[in-house]
Formats: structure tokens, C-alpha cells, sequence
């Protein structure tokens, strides 16, 4: 049986919202890395009965190893240690070593600016030098040190500033009160396969066929989430159990094979700027305004295949810039794949490029008809040797999630046409 | 004394970081706005054992009412409703009504896929209609319909996504199960004042002389967090201490005048849109590439204002697209003033605009120099009057947070520059 762990998240600012907690995934991931298998994430504020309830609720989970972010300051409320110490049945006892330690960080400080008063600084900065006793003491990186205290569970607490709590992870990790605490813990293999073009309850009609054909299939444990308009799902499995998964991914591949487009993390945007390689792309885009080319120009290196790109959010806009013949938007309408084709052809020639991908569509709430209600959209890929692939669809959702989904589609028919699949779409 | 709740997140994919959890500083902010103080956020992966741990160590703790988040899907992994419905004591059973209600969403679903077996969609769907006997449904945005089950303490169900739980907070938060629960409830005010340019610590500082020369501060509950570039302060407080928070906006004001823009809760999204309302504009974009048109697209009703904009990533395509001189960019380098100032100008043509905003930056990680280090970004706005307001940043952190922070300077630079204030940046 695998280490189990919990986090607790102090501070109001983060139970209230006003500041979103970076340090409950980070963490996580941190357990995930070392095979401890993380139970519970608890937030509250800065109240000491709420805080040792929660950590009294771990313990009676029987977590080995409770994490907890935040509460280390030096003002009154912060009171993590304090608690901590009371639940561990621990004295709080001053560490004149580490007491030193902080003097001469916040001396080194403090020489930033004048008329500060050093004695009245250091008073309220002792209680960070109170550790509870027994406890090993995490050096700080910032002003608040952490300290790791031995018992069942383990408790280890570190302060909330991120870049803090991350710097001192290894040390905290390194100790043997920790160590000890995630002894025997088990090692899981995740792999991540995602789909686009499937409904999540396609997948849940096969993930039941596997329940039933495939031998120790509980071996696995499977999440899934749309996201992005894909879905994705992660599974994770002891090595021992890699056959039980391939046996699961075949299936997988049988049943919706032409939909699955990455079985090793990737993602959708790291291939197609593979596929760009030596390429070079110009967008036409409508109803995503903009979304196509900042997608594509989020990584770093897209500067060598990203040419540029034209938002014609108005019709004249399409004729002005892309040359869309004003007739064929009065035949066709904006939002067909006469004009797609067209914007896609008109990007191609104006940036000299041999990739284009066009949008136009309608993101709502308005302009809608009984033809052409909100959410249809229209995509279209070109490339230079004349190659032209368009697609419509009606998406769901409010204006956002159609722009955002949107987005998503031109990526997937870039994909797929840049690898000649595009017949198979 | 004001009803306490807590709420409990669902789900693997938030429990292990790989999605941000949205729901819980969103429920968090409805229910302070209703009064309630919120005790505790908790959070699991889909695993019955712990969903159940956790609504057990809410009711022990005593609040009034639980809400929890995600699992409500069609998948095997979904199961909160069930863990609910045992929880409280309540079989499960059949809502017909329900089912037709979600069997008529998913026909209007299916209609987009073809070869989808509606028979096996809704078999795998049907557990979305099993409700605790007693409760109340609140009706389905998605495909997943909510429920609240009355008890001590109340427990409201809903979904993952955070457009279908927003959309169905209201209907569960006016059911008589609720309205019960809540009873007795503090209703608070809150005001958000939003400023740009302005360092947080600068804040801190007028918070701090507020404390000491503002009588009853200790009234006004503030929190203060930075966000897209902007500094927001947002301050709870019972209606009869509006005196209070007059006397700290003034301070603020007296302090910080140039820089609070929204004291409202308007975004400069909103201000923005209303300045440009009866013009036209167009954007040409390097750094932000296409992020600006993007975000000035966002909202309903921008097609009439937005002409569109050129996002010209390669040098040729701000000579070809913009007519920026091949020589301008020789001289002074892409990334300079002259170069922003011909971009709008380029842009303003092009799309016959009367208002253009023009980005060039370099994001990184990649191009920076000794003297244009990563972060540097020129701005321009210029209007058809001959109106050009020009600045340049250095802009912190890495390559997605300069181009955030270029998008939203960019907004700010649009807004002061319309309201004839942009001397004043």
C-alpha cells in the first residue's frame, strides 16, 4: 500500500478566493512525483480551531504525511506553527540558532531603507523562531523558516509565498522525518490519451466494455475531463499492472482510433508546431479575432513559422484585406465555406505564406438565423500546393466557449491537414 | 451568528493540479455576497470513500450548509450524487421527468454526430436522472441536472463546469431548502476598486495609515490582490459601516487619484467598449498577436466597433500588411517607437478606422538585448484627428505573462488616450 498524504491550505485571502492557491497543485504533483498518493486538499482561514480541525479530520483519515502552506508570518495572524505544535502535543520552545539566522536576513533587508526601527522588527519576527519541540527546522528562504515534526502523521509546514515553499521543498523532502513517514511507498506509471471529436459518454460506453472484457481492469485508476472542447484520460497503474493498460488502449484504439491524436502527453499545439517546421503560416480569422494566431504564437520559436495573420472582423474588412469578392459574401453569406475558402486563399497570398487556416462563424448572442444559428462556424485549411480543406460545425456554449472551442477546431484541422488525414476528419 | 457553510471540490483532475479549480473561490464570493461565512474548502479526487470523509467532516464541524462541486457526469467515475443520497440517509430513485428533460438535450446533442447509438448514449446517461428521494432538482444547463437535499446540514449539488454551476447557482440558491438553511444570515456589502500602474506594497502603505487614522477600520474587511497588471482592493462590510469605507476611499483617492480607474466594478473592458462606442477600430499587432483584437472581440456587440486588425508577427508582414517602411524597421528596429507609431498608422489606413492601437514587444524567451531586454514593449495609440500617444515598457515575467500584461496595458493606453487623458499616463 502506497504513502497517503493531505494539504492543508491556510490564509483567508485563499479560502475567500481573492488570491487563487498555487501551492495545494504544486504540491501535489510534488507527492505524485514521489509515488505518495495525495488523499485531500483542505483550505481555511486563518483561525486556529478551523485549522486544527482540519488537521485533526487528516489524521483521522490516516494520512502518513500532512503538508501545510501559509500562516508563517510574523503578524498575529498567522498561526500555523503555534497550532500545529498544539495538535503534534508539542512545546513551543525559541531556537536561538534560527533566531540569529532571521536576525541577519532581516538585518540585510532592513539596510533598504531608513528609520526602521531593528529592535521592534525583531520582536515581532521572534515567534517565527519558536518551532515546536523534537520538530527539524527547514532553513527560510524567505524570512519564515519550516519546520518537519515527527509523529504520526508527520506534519510538515511550509510557508505560502510559492516561490518560498518551493525553493525549501527539497530539504523538507530530504529529511528523515519524512522519509520515514513515505516508506514503502508504491511508484505509478500515468500516461494521458487524448480525443477530440468524441463525446465523453462515447468513452464511458467503452471504459463499461472494458470493465467487462478486460481482466483486471480495476487495476487501473482512470479519470477523464473534457477540456477545450477535447477529452482527455489519465490513468494511473502500478508497473506491474502495464499489460492491464495496454489491453485498455487497444480497445480504446479500436473504438475511436481516427479520434485519439495523442497517447503521450502531448498536446494538440505541440504537434501542429511540429508539423510547422520549416513551414510558414498566416491566419484569416473572424469570429475568433485574434485566438488562432495568439495560440499559435504562445510558445516560444513560433517567430520561424508564424508569418502573421489578418482579424476581418467586418465584411469590408474580409474584402479590403483578403480579397474576398464583395459578391460572394453577398451570395453566400459571411459565414460559409465559400467565404472560409476564400479567407483562407486571401491569407495565403497577402503574407506569402504556405499554410493558411480561416474562421469566420457566429459567436452569438446575437446575429443568429434559422440556417445559421449561433455556434456555426466555418474552417478552412489551405496550403500552397492548392490542398483546401474546410469543415462546418455548430458548437455549443455561450460566445466565449464557441471562440475558445473554435480555436480548438482550426487547431485540430491544421493537425490533421498538415499530416494528409484531413479525408478522415 | 451567521450560517457557516463549506464546500467540497470533486474531482482527480483538480485534486492533482492538472485543472485549476474555478468553483470554489466563485461559490466562496456568492456566498459572503449572501452572508455566510464560508469555514472550509475541501478537496478530493472521485473516490466515494473520501467525498463521503469529507462531507462527514463538514457536518461535524457544524455548518449549515455544504455545497459540492463536479461528479455529475454519465462516466463511472462520477459518483457524488450517490455518495450525497447515502450520506443523508436517501435512496436514490428514478425522476421520469428528469430523464425526458435530459433525453430532449441530448437528442438536440446527438444531432450533431452521426452513427452515435442514442439508445447507448441514454442508458449511460440515465444515472443523471437518479435523485435522493426528497430532494429538490434544479434543472440542467449541460446535460447534468443539480440537486439540493434537505437535512442538517443542507447539502446543494452541482456541477464541474463552471458555466453550467454559474448559470444554475440561482435557481439553487432560492429553493426553500436553502433559503431555510441560510436564515439568520449578516448581508454584507462589498465594493471593488480596481488601479492600474500602481504597485501593490504602495497600498499597502495607504492601508496602513488608514489603520491608524481611519476610526473603526477594523469594520471594513480588505482584501487586496494583483490581477492581469491591475491592482484590485475589494472591501466587505455590514451596511451600517458605509461611513467607514467613505473615509478609506477618500484616503485612496487623496493618494492614489490618477491611478484608481474603476471604483464601481466596471473592468477597463467595459470602459473601454463604451469609449469606443460610434467609432472604429483597428488593431496591427506583434507582441500581443492577435491577443488584443481577441480581447476587445470578447464581448457581444463589439462587431460594431471593431474593424478588425493585422497581427504582423514576421518583419515582411508589417512592411506588406502595414506599409511600415522595410527602412523605419532598419533604423530603429522593430521594437521601437517609430515602428508602434507606424503600425497604427498602417492600421488606421488599411481598415479606413478612426482609432488604432498598435503593440511590438519582444515576449521572449529568445531576442532580448543588452538594450531591449526581454519585456520591453512599445505601445501606440493613435486616432484619425492625429491623436498618436506613444509609451514603452519593461514589462516582468515570462513570455505569457508579457503578452497578458502587453494586452492589458494596451486596454489602458486605448482608454486614457479616448478620454483625452493620456498626458497624464
Amino acid at each position: 500500500m502506497s504513502a497517503r498524504a493531505g494539504i492543508v491550505v491556510t490564509g483567508t485571502e485563499v479560502l475567500t478566493g481573492r488570491v487563487a492557491d498555487r501551492n495545494g497543485p504544486w504540491v501535489a504533483d510534488r507527492l505524485l512525483e514521489l509515488g505518495v498518493e495525495l488523499a485531500h486538499i483542505t483550505i481555511c482561514g486563518d483561525r486556529a480551531a478551523d485549522i486544527e480541525a482540519q488537521l485533526r479530520f487528516l489524521a483521522a483519515e490516516g494520512v502518513d504525511l500532512i503538508v501545510t502552506t501559509g500562516g508563517l508570518g510574523p503578524t498575529a495572524d498567522d498561526m500555523t506553527v503555534e497550532t500545529v505544535a498544539r495538535f503534534c502535543g508539542r512545546e513551543l520552545v525559541l531556537d536561538t540558532e534560527l533566531e540569529a539566522t532571521i536576525a541577519g536576513i532581516l538585518r540585510s533587508l532592513m539596510a533598504r531603507y531608513t528609520g526602521v526601527d531593528f529592535d521592534a522588527v525583531m520582536a515581532a519576527n521572534r515567534k517565527q523562531a519558536m518551532v515546536p519541540a523534537g520538530a527539524q527546522v527547514i532553513d527560510p528562504v524567505g524570512t519564515a523558516p519550516g519546520v518537519v515534526v515527527p509523529g504520526s502523521p508527520v506534519v510538515m509546514v511550509l510557508p505560502g509565498p510559492p516561490r518560498e515553499l518551493q525553493a525549501m521543498w527539497p530539504s523538507a523532502v530530504a529529511s528523515d522525518i519524512v522519509a520515514q513517514a513515505i516508506a514503502g511507498r508504491t511508484v505509478y506509471h500515468q500516461d494521458t490519451v487524448r480525443m477530440f471529436g468524441l463525446a465523453e459518454s462515447a468513452l464511458a460506453e467503452t471504459l463499461r466494455e472494458a470493465q467487462r472484457t478486460v481482466g483486471d481492469f480495476s487495476a487501473l485508476e482512470i479519470t477523464t475531463c473534457l477540456r477545450r472542447g477535447e477529452v482527455e484520460m489519465v490513468t494511473r497503474y502500478e508497473p506491474h499492472s502495464a499489460a492491464v493498460y495496454a489491453q485498455l488502449m487497444a480497445l480504446v484504439r479500436e473504438r475511436h482510433g481516427s479520434m485519439v491524436f495523442s497517447e503521450d502527453g502531448s498536446l494538440v499545439d505541440d504537434q501542429v508546431a511540429a508539423l510547422l517546421a520549416g513551414r510558414r503560416i498566416a491566419t484569416a480569422e473572424s469570429c475568433t479575432a485574434g485566438m488562432v494566431a495568439a495560440r499559435l504564437t504562445d510558445r516560444p520559436g513560433s517567430s520561424a513559422y508564424v508569418a502573421g495573420g489578418i482579424v476581418a472582423y467586418a465584411n469590408e474588412a474580409k474584402t479590403a484585406l483578403l480579397g474576398v469578392d464583395a459578391a460572394l459574401i453577398d451570395a453566400h453569406g459571411a459565414v460559409s465555406q465559400e467565404v472560409a475558402e476564400a479567407m483562407a486563399a486571401g491569407a495565403l497570398d497577402r503574407f506569402g505564406a504556405d499554410t493558411a487556416v480561416a474562421t469566420t462563424g457566429i459567436a452569438g448572442p446575437g446575429g443568429g438565423t434559422a440556417d445559421k444559428p449561433v455556434g456555426t462556424v466555418w474552417f478552412c485549411v489551405r496550403l500552397a500546393d492548392g490542398t483546401t480543406v474546410s469543415r462546418s460545425l455548430r458548437l455549443p456554449g455561450d460566445r466565449s466557449d464557441i471562440r475558445e472551442r473554435s480555436t480548438t477546431v482550426a487547431m485540430h484541422l491544421l493537425r490533421r491537414t498538415l499530416r494528409g488525414e484531413a479525408g478522415s476528419a
